[in-house]
C-alpha cells in the first residue's frame, strides 16, 4: 500500500508553476487509506525521468505519474517509459481512432504530433481512451503505474474517475485512516511536546504530528485500522487526553479558524460585538468578517490610529492620554468602552500597542500590546510583549484579541500578560 | 550550478500542505541563473531522508533541505543527516547560548527539547546562528548542503540573506545577473502578454517572465551579462518599453506593494487620509498600517459594517439607504464624505458591496463593489463586479480602493468599472 508521485516539467522544476497535481494526488491518496512515501519532480529530461521511475520502481507498490503526455516536443514520458521498462511503442488504434474523429469533427485532420499521441509502450492499458482527456496505466515487477496528463483539471477528473478507485479496490486489504487535528494558541511548540511526552504509552497506535502555524501550533493525530467505529472511538479517546492536557489553550479542531468559533460563541449566545483597533489597523475587523454570515454578531469598527480618533470617537480623555500614554491598560479600557457605547454592541473590544519597527523605549519596547475588553458588567484589560516584526506582532495581537473574545464568553480565564 | 531540492514533512506526502517551500526555492535558484534538476519531497523518516540525501550527493552541485529542524520528536533532519554523512552530533555552544538567552529573556526556561536544536552534525556551520530562525550548512564530498526550518518565513528569509547569496558567489564563473520586477494593476495575463508581444526585437536577451500574484500579475526581468553598467541600463531601457506599454497600470517595482506606493506619495503631498469600509471589514486599513511610518497620513477608520454604524459614525442618511440600499455609488460616496469630515482627514475613502457567499441578487450580484472617494474639492464613485470568492472579492476590493488613491493622487484616471 506503499505509493508515490512523480511529476513531470520544466515548470516545476524552475518554480514557474506551483505543484499541485502532487499535493493533490498526496491528499485524496491519504485520504483514501494509502501511503504516500516520495514526491519527486523533474524536469523534461530523460535521464532523471528514468531515474526517477527506476527509484520508483524498487520502493513502492503504485506510482502516480503526471505531465508530459502532451502532442509537443518536450512532452517525452510515452518514450521514457517505453525505454525504462524496455518496451516497444506500439500505435494504439483505438486511440488513434479517437484522436482521428476529435480533430475531423472539428474541422482539422490528423498532423504527426497528434499521431505520436497514439504510441503508447507495449502492454499499457489506456485510461479513459477518448482524445483530450486521458492516460495509460502499465504493471511492471509488480508495480502499477498509472501516467495522467499534467494539466490539473484532466489529473483530477482521471484520478477520481479511474485511478482512486482501482488502487484502492486492489488494496482493500488497507486499513482505514482516520485524522483529527487539534489548533493550539497560548502554549509555544517545544511545551506542547513536553505536555504530549506526558501521554506516551496513552496514545495508543496514534500517529502524532506537530505543526507550527504562527502563531499557532497544530497537532495532527492520525490512526490507521479496520475498523471504523473502533477507529473514530479511539481517534475521540485521544482528542481527549491531548485536550485534558492543553485545557482552554486548544481553542478549534481541524479547519476552523479563531474567528470562527469566537464567529459562533457569539451567534449562539445572541451577543453582538464591535472593535477598537490601533496597532492592528483593522486587521480584528477583517478577520471578524472573513466568517460568511458575521453580519450577525458584527456591528463594526473603530481604525483609532491617531490620538485624535481615539478622543474624537471612543471618547479616551485626553487627560488619560497624556498620563499613561496611547499605549496603556487605561486608553485600550476606554477604547474598548468607548467602542460598544458608540456602537451599541453588548461587547468591546480594543487594542493599542507599538507593532514596531519604530516606537519603542525602554519602558514600551516594540512588541508591548494592551488589550481592552469592555462588556455590559465589567471591563477587563491585560498587557501583552509579543515578538517577531511588525506583520508577526500585529498577527499575535489580533489574534490574542479574538482569543479574548472566546475566553470572556466561555468564562475561561484570560491567557496571562505580563 | 546544478542543484536540488528536498522537503521533508509528513505534512507535505499526506498532501495537509502544499509545498510552498519547493516552489519557492526552485523559482529563486532559477531566477538567480542556477538549474534545479529534481525536487523530492519525503515524509519524516529516516531511510527515505536518507536516501534522498544520497541520490542528491550522486547527481548534485548544491542541495536546499527543508524542514525537520524544530524541537519535537519528528524534527529528525540533524540526527538523520549526522547518521548518512557519519558525522556525530556536537553541542554548538554558539548556538545554545543563542536558545538560552532567546527563553530567558521570556522568563523561560531550557528544556531537553530546545537544547536538541543546538547538536548539530560535526562540521556544520550555522546559518544565522540565533534562536528564532536558522538552519545549517555543510559540505559532503564537494556538495554544499543547507538545512533549512520548514517555516516558509524562516526559510525565505534565510533563502535571501544567506543561501542564495552564497551559492551564487560560489558558481561565480556565472555571469552577473539583473533583475527588476514590474507589478501591473488592471490588466490581465493574457492582454500583458499581448502587449509585450510587440515589444519583440526589442527586448535584446532578457527573459521576461510573468507571475500572476492575485489581483496582480508580476513581470520580471531578467538579464545577464558580465558589464553591470551595460546590464543596468539595458534593464532600465527595457523596464522603461514595458512601462510606456502598460501605463498607469504599472504601479509598483520589485518589493513594493501598493501600500507602500499611495503611502509615499500621501506622505510626499503631505496629506492624510481615512477610510470608512464596509465588505472588506478593516482590510484597506489593515493594509495601510502594514508601512512603518504610516501614522504620518493615515488618521484612521470606521468599519461601517452594519447600516447603524453607517448612519450613526459616518452620518449616511436613512433615505439614501432605504432608496439606493447599503451597496450603492450614494452610500460610497456619503461615507468617503462621512470618513474625511468625521476624522478630519484631506481624502476619505469608502467602500461598500457584496463579498458572499450570501447576499447576491440579479440587480446586485455578488462581487458587486462600490468605491468612494471624497476629497475637499469632489466626491467620486465607482462600481465594479470582481469575480472569485468571499476573500478573492475583499483582496480585489482593498487593492482597486488603494489604487484609487494612487490614482487620484497622481491625476491618473481611475480604472474603468461598470
Amino acid at each position: 500500500m506503499y505509493g508515490e508521485i512523480i511529476t513531470i516539467g520544466n515548470e516545476l522544476t524552475s518554480g514557474r508553476t506551483r505543484d499541485l497535481n502532487a499535493w493533490y494526488a498526496a491528499g485524496r491518496l491519504t485520504e483514501s487509506g494509502l501511503k504516500v512515501i516520495r514526491i519527486t519532480s523533474v524536469g523534461d529530461d530523460r535521464a532523471k525521468v528514468s531515474e526517477a521511475l527506476a527509484a520508483a520502481l524498487a520502493a513502492s507498490r503504485f506510482v502516480i505519474i503526471t505531465g508530459g503526455l502532451g502532442s509537443t516536443d518536450d512532452d517525452l514520458t510515452c518514450q521514457i517509459a517505453a525505454k525504462a521498462f524496455a518496451r516497444p511503442l506500439c500505435l494504439d488504434e483505438r486511440m488513434f481512432n479517437a484522436i482521428k474523429a476529435y480533430v475531423e469533427l472539428r474541422g482539422k485532420s490528423m498532423t504527426p504530433s497528434l499521431e505520436k499521441m497514439a504510441w503508447m509502450p507495449e502492454g499499457s492499458r489506456i485510461i479513459n481512451p477518448r482524445a483530450g482527456v486521458c492516460g495509460f496505466s502499465m504493471t511492471e515487477k509488480g508495480v502499477h503505474l498509472y501516467f495522467l496528463p499534467g494539466v490539473p483539471e484532466q489529473m483530477r477528473y482521471l484520478m477520481e474517475k479511474f485511478v482512486l478507485p482501482e488502487i484502492v479496490s486492489r488494496y482493500n486489504e488497507l486499513p482505514l485512516l482516520r485524522q483529527k487535528t487539534i489548533k493550539v494558541f497560548g502554549i509555544n511548540e517545544p511545551a506542547i511536546a513536553e505536555m504530549v511526552k506526558k501521554l506516551r504509552g496513552k496514545t495508543g497506535e496514534a500517529l502524532l504530528g506537530f505543526y507550527p502555524q504562527f502563531p499557532e501550533n497544530h497537532i495532527a493525530i492520525t490512526l490507521r485500522g479496520n475498523d471504523e467505529s473502533l477507529l473514530l472511538s479511539e481517534l475521540k479517546r485521544i482528542e481527549k487526553a491531548i485536550e485534558d492536557l492543553l485545557g482552554p489553550c486548544a481553542f478549534a479542531r481541524d479547519s476552523e479558524m479563531m474567528e470562527d468559533v469566537t464567529g459562533r460563541i457569539l451567534a449562539e449566545k445572541s451577543l453582538t460585538i464591535s472593535v477598537a483597533e490601533s496597532c492592528t489597523g483593522g486587521l480584528i475587523g477583517h478577520r471578524i468578517t472573513s466568517v460568511p454570515g458575521s453580519s450577525a454578531y458584527f456591528l463594526g469598527g473603530v481604525i483609532a490610529y491617531s490620538n485624535k480618533v481615539k478622543t474624537l470617537l471612543l471618547g479616551v480623555s485626553e487627560e488619560t492620554l497624556a498620563t499613561f500614554g496611547a499605549v496603556s491598560g487605561q486608553t485600550a479600557a476606554q477604547m474598548a468602552k468607548g467602542a460598544r457605547e458608540l456602537m451599541q454592541s453588548d461587547i468591546g473590544l480594543a487594542v493599542t500597542g507599538i507593532a514596531g519597527p519604530e516606537g519603542g523605549t525602554d519602558e514600551k519596547p516594540v512588541g508591548t500590546v494592551h488589550i481592552g475588553l469592555s462588556a455590559r458588567d465589567n471591563t477587563y484589560c491585560g498587557m501583552y510583549r509579543f515578538s517577531g516584526g511588525r506583520e508577526q506582532i500585529r498577527t499575535s495581537t489580533a489574534t490574542m484579541a479574538l482569543d479574548w473574545i472566546r475566553r470572556y464568553l466561555n468564562g475561561y480565564p484570560f491567557l496571562p500578560g505580563l
